[in-house]
């Protein structure tokens, strides 16, 4: 049986999680809801090596020591050390280049939690089928709200592989982040699913893709691999060559230009924990929808998260807020207040 | 000129201000607002040596090291340590054994705050004025509010003193804390004024009246400070003698009982900072209400109080909201929920 290479985008940092998430020890390394970080996470879902193959996992020297430090469930992993952040497309690319051409990649953001393990595999499944069918396929989440911070892919007809349902679509359209009432729209009509940044596809589908749409990138991204060196499990591309590379994203340089896009419906129960909202709401909550991790005490409280590494939080008569304690840094902030987090003087200059 | 000896009252801790305030800490001895604490601005109050005599402090040898390391507007300060708590007919009748029976005992709580001392000042003369025409005086506080946390002093019939107005009122009753719908009552007929538990009499009077309705209170007192032991500026009751006396209140013990009882009005800015909301309200507010001491910084916040006294606290988005951090513990209360501070098991088991 063909297995799927689990492709691991570990790039970024983010401000949405300040304070907990900081430059120091940014979203996917923290074990934000369970036991494990959301990067164990992403590498125990695919831990099957029945059905995946090693993952190879493409981050930047700074996450580097967090990433080694954390492969308990893929000690057969490699590493992909970028010399700079050049967004998705020319990430990818360093790991499409080092596979077979005929192997399935399946892309997988480090930062996202997804509580149905089981319907993502499924999902992958299915997904791989239809990538060595030739397409170049996005996971469609199951969408559960009008979210404005998400793209979202309209479905078009269905794809038949070998006069039976593949479970896939061709993609009519990619939508970027659409405006409330758009949102609405798109969630009532029922044909919309949010791109949460899951792609399966052959290494040399994407490349040459990439090479017909954005061929600049895959020049550079070649020369980088051409010229880089192998140590142990880590492969580090030429840094000079690698500056050169145009950023840009899977979504624009790819995914949109392509005639061969499917895309694969996932509910499983996805979430980006984007804020600490999301992170709330994707934490186990008591009869109250009160969350709290660390030591608190709550009276009169409703919908009320906590999030201490410390000192005892106490709270009292309060409905939609969020405290989380990290060190030397506190953050009390309504429900709504978690969009204007990055705002803040500590997150801005961390 | 006699002077006014002020009799300052250091007792009980309380958990309303928990948790800034602790057992190990407690209220008076804090810098609540501005940079001297409630004691110390008790203190300077009555500073005027050419006014107020060095004053006695009756205080418990749990706070005696705050007491005596605060002396700084009172050098001059006596210091009586009660070998038990036994409320404040006993406290007061400590003090008033140990002066001239005419001379006249302003008798002050230490945990209060009142933002317009030269109002204060002018009280404590016009009490002192019946004092010594031998009326026992309460102080009656501009009530601006139907507060149901403190006793009412309802006036009665101005008293002359010789054919001139004295400033002040027979007492027609003292009321225990109302119900709202009586606090509002009282605040609309206008002769309702609060009892702040700040009293003016010769000590003699209080004697004698102490001894007409609590003959036993007087005794036990009197057999305390006769076996009594000075230390310097400390005055050590016998405790075996002391911890006979009955624990009852100034009020229940004297003020209500006694036909001399007068009320001086004072309209002073006072706060009894009985609660966190209470010293919001008593500290400088910027133009949307908030309060702040200590690092903080507040996005789309209003009537929100931050008190740190280490960590930074970020707010967004929040209204009617306190904040306090001390420590390894972490209060975060709406404006109400002040009110059950107490029940907090960290407040209950300090």
């Amino acid at each position: 049986m063909q297995t799927i290479t689990p492709v691991i985008l570990c790039g970024g940092s983010g401000t949405r999680l300040w304070p907990r998430s900081r430059a120091v020890k940014p979203k996917p390394f923290l074990p934000l809801v369970g036991d494990y970080t959301l990067f164990e996470e992403t590498l125990r879902r695919a831990s099957d090596r029945a059905l995946f193959a090693a993952p190879v996992i493409v981050t930047g020297r700074a996450h580097l020591p967090h990433v080694e430090e954390q492969l308990s469930f893929a000690p057969d992993a490699t590493v992909i050390v970028e010399p700079a952040a050049k967004n998705t497309a020319a990430a990818i690319a360093l790991a499409a280049l080092r596979l077979p051409a005929d192997q399935v990649m399946l892309v997988c953001p480090s930062d996202h939690y997804i509580g149905r393990p089981t319907a993502f595999v499924e999902a992958a499944q299915t997904a791989a089928r239809l990538a060595r069918g030739g397409w170049l396929v996005a996971f469609g989440i199951a969408a559960t709200a009008p979210e404005t911070g998400f793209g979202y892919i309209r479905r078009g007809d269905a794809i038949g592989v070998d006069s039976a349902e593949s479970g896939g679509f061709q993609v009519d359209r990619f939508v970027e982040k659409p405006d409330l009432e758009r949102a609405m729209q798109f969630l009532a009509e029922g044909t919309y699913a949010w791109n949460g940044g899951i792609f399966a596809f052959r290494a040399g589908d994407f490349l040459k893709e990439l090479g017909a749409h954005r061929p600049a990138i895959l020049a550079a991204v070649t020369e980088a691999v051409a010229k880089g060196v192998a140590e142990g499990h880590r492969f580090h591309p030429d840094a000079a060559a690698f500056a050169s590379t145009e950023s840009d994203s899977i979504d624009y340089a790819v995914m949109e230009k392509t005639t061969r896009s499917a895309v694969v419906p996932a509910d499983m129960a996805w979430s980006d924990i984007g804020n600490w909202h999301a992170l709330h709401d994707a934490r186990p909550q008591d009869d109250l929808g009160n969350t709290i991790v660390g030591r608190a005490e709550l009276i009169d409280c409703r919908e009320v998260m906590v999030e201490t590494d410390g000192p005892r939080v106490s709270v009292i008569g309060l409905e939609g807020v969020i405290v989380v304690v990290d060190g030397d840094e506190i953050l009390v902030t309504s429900t709504a207040g978690v969009q204007k987090v990055g705002k803040l003087h500590g997150a801005a200059h961390q």
